[in-house]
C-alpha cells in the first residue's frame, strides 16, 4: 500500500523550483510513496519530465495560487481552485493521505480548517513543530494559531501533542511540561495554574511548569503552552541564533589570524550549522484536523521541504489524526462517566 | 556632589566575596562614587581592609539576610533588618540614591514596593534590562514582575522604558516597538491591539508591533511585553545560547583537527563569548518605584556585578525615577484635560 501525499507545487517563496526538486528528491528517497502534484497544469507539465518526475508522480490541476500575503478570509471566499485548496481536498476526498504547502500560514489554517473540519471537541488547528534540543528534539505547540488560550485549550494542546510524540518518536511515556515563568507551583497567570490542574488529573505524563531555558535542555518532550507565548520564544530562538551567526562572522573575519582559524574551523563551523539548521526542523503540522496538513516554511529549500515531507509521511505511517481522535475520545469518556 | 549607592553586601549566591570585590573595583574606577555596604557588621569589618576597602565605604548594620528561596512575603513579614532591607532604607531615608542586590528577586521586589511605594499611578514595579542586539542594545520589559497585564499597564511600561533609553543611552526618540505575534495591525489579541492604539496617541516613538525575532535586530530601541511573555523570552534566549555554546564546545571537541582549529580560534570564540556574555547586561531596573533599585543576577561574578553597580550610576546620574514621575504627571494632565 502506497502512501500519497499531496504537494501545493505552486506554494512558498520560490514555487516549483524547489518543491518540485523536492519531489523528485523525495520520491526517489521513498520508494512506497506516491505524490499528487498540485498546480497549475500548463506550467506543470512541460517541468515534470525535466526534474525526472515521471514515476510515482501524478499531476492534479489546479489553476489558481494565494499569494503570500493575501488574507485568509479573501483567499477562502475566492480561491476555490487554488493548489492549496486543491491539495488539501485531496485529503478530504482519500486521492491523498497527507497536504505539505509551503505557502501563506494563515490561509492554509483557514482552509484546513473548512476543508477537512475539525476532530471533535477541537476548535482550532494548534502548530506543532519539533526543535533541536542539547538531548535531541522536543515538540512545541502552539506556536501562533491560537493568540487567546483558556485552560481547555492547553490542555488539549498537551494531550495532542503527546500523542504525536508518542506516535512519531515511538516513545511510550513523553514527558509533557507547561511553560511558564517559573518552576514553583505559586508562579504564573491563572490560566497555567488551571491548566496544570487538569493536567495532574494524569491524562498524560505531566512533568510541571517548565521555564524558557528548558526547551532547549532536552528534558521535556512536549512543550505547552499558547499561541502568543509560543510564537515569541520561537522567533526570539531564530532572531538569537542569527545575531550569533552574524558575531562569529564578524569576528572570524576580523584580522588574518582570525580567517585563517577560521579556514580550518570550517568543517567544524559547518557541523554546527546543521545541527541548529532551521531546515532539518522544517514541517510543522496542524494538529487538531480529521486529516494531515503540513506547513513547510516560507523560504524552505529543496532540503527543508523534503523534511517537510518526511514529516507527512511519519504521520501518515503512525496515523496520528485518527490516533488524537481516539485519545481525546477516551478522555471525554472517562470525564462523562466520572 | 557624590554618589552614593546602597550595596546588598549578603545578597547573591557567593555573597560577601563577590559584592566586596566588585565594590572595591568599582570604587576605583569611579571616584565619585560612594559606598554604603549594608551587612552584617560582625561578618564585614574585618572583610572590608582585605578587600582595600577604606575609602568611600561606609558599613551599615544589618544583621538578618533573605535566603534565596525565601518566600517574598515571609521575608518581608519577618526579616525587617535583612541587609537586603536596609539598603532599600537607605534609598528611602537619603542616605542613598540606589540600591543594588543580587538576592531573591521577588522578596526584593515586594521589599522594595513596600519601602519605597510607587510613583502616582503605578501599581507594580516592572523590570527592565538591556540587552545586546546586531548594531548595540535594546531595552526590554516587563521581564516577569507582571504576568498578567492589561493594555494601560503595557502603555506605562511604554513610557517608562522610553524614559529610561531616552536617559540612559541620550537618545532622544527611542524607538518603541511592541512584542506580537505578527506585524500587520490585525494580528494579535485584544490586550496588545489595545495597547497599540493608546500608543498611537504619540506619548513615545511608538514604531508598531515587532515580532520575537526583532529583538536581536538592534532596530528598536524599547520592547514592550507583558511580563510571561517577556519572561519566557528571555530564558529561551538564555537556554539557546547556552545550547550553541555546548555545540560548539562538542565540535571543536570533535578529532585533532578540530581541536587545533579550535587552539587557534580561541580568540575568535573568547570574542565573540564578550559580545553575548550576559554579564555584560547585567543589573535589571525595577521601573515604577519612588527610588532606583538594581537587581543583579544571583549567580553574577565580579565583572557582572561591577555591571550592575555601572546600571546604578547612570540612572543617579541621570535622574531616572524624577524622569518617569514627570512624564506620566505630563500624561495623565493632558488625559484629564483632553
Amino acid at each position: 500500500m502506497k502512501a500519497r501525499i499531496a504537494v501545493d507545487v505552486m506554494g512558498g517563496d520560490h514555487g516549483p523550483a524547489v518543491t518540485l526538486a523536492a519531489a523528485a528528491r523525495f520520491l526517489a528517497a521513498h520508494p512506497t510513496v506516491e505524490l499528487l502534484l498540485v498546480g497549475d497544469e500548463s506550467v506543470l507539465a512541460p517541468l515534470l519530465p525535466t526534474h525526472g518526475l515521471t514515476e510515482r508522480a501524478v499531476l492534479v490541476h489546479a489553476p489558481e495560487v494565494v499569494a503570500m500575503d493575501e488574507s485568509p478570509a479573501v483567499a477562502l471566499r475566492t480561491k476555490k481552485k487554488s493548489s492549496m485548496r486543491v491539495a488539501i481536498e485531496c485529503v478530504r476526498d482519500g486521492t491523498a493521505e497527507a497536504a505539505v504547502s509551503a505557502g501563506n500560514t494563515g490561509a492554509l489554517m483557514a482552509t484546513a480548517k473548512f476543508v477537512l473540519k475539525m476532530l471533535p471537541g477541537i476548535e482550532r488547528p494548534a502548530i506543532c513543530t519539533a526543535l533541536p534540543t542539547r538531548k535531541g528534539h522536543t515538540h512545541m505547540l502552539d506556536l501562533g494559531a491560537n493568540v487567546e488560550c483558556n485552560a481547555e485549550h492547553l490542555f488539549q494542546f498537551a494531550v495532542m501533542g503527546s500523542v504525536l510524540a508518542e506516535a512519531t518518536d515511538d516513545n511510550l511515556r513523553p514527558r509533557v511540561g507547561l511553560l511558564n515563568v517559573g518552576a514553583e507551583a505559586i508562579k504564573g497567570n491563572d490560566t497555567v495554574k488551571a491548566t496544570a490542574a487538569l493536567l495532574n488529573e494524569g491524562p498524560v505524563n505531566y512533568i510541571g511548569f517548565i521555564e524558557g531555558d528548558d526547551i532547549y535542555k532536552g528534558d521535556v518532550d512536549v512543550v505547552v503552552c499558547d499561541g502568543f507565548v509560543g510564537n515569541v520564544a520561537l522567533k526570539t530562538s531564530e532572531g538569537l541564533a542569527k545575531m550569533i551567526t552574524q558575531f562569529l562572522r564578524e569576528e572570524f573575519g576580523r584580522g588574518w589570524l582570525s580567517k585563517l582559524a577560521a579556514l580550518l574551523a570550517l568543517p567544524v563551523l559547518k557541523r554546527l550549522k546543521r545541527r541548529l539548521d532551521p531546515g532539518r526542523y522544517n514541517g510543522a503540522s496542524f494538529l487538531g484536523l480529521q486529516g494531515i496538513v503540513i506547513k513547510s516554511h516560507g523560504g524552505a529549500d529543496v532540503d527543508a521541504y523534503c523534511s517537510a515531507l518526511a514529516v507527512a509521511l511519519r504521520e501518515i505511517e503512525k496515523d496520528v489524526p485518527r490516533r488524537i481522535d481516539q485519545r481525546l475520545g477516551q478522555l471525554l469518556t472517562e470525564k462523562e462517566t466520572a
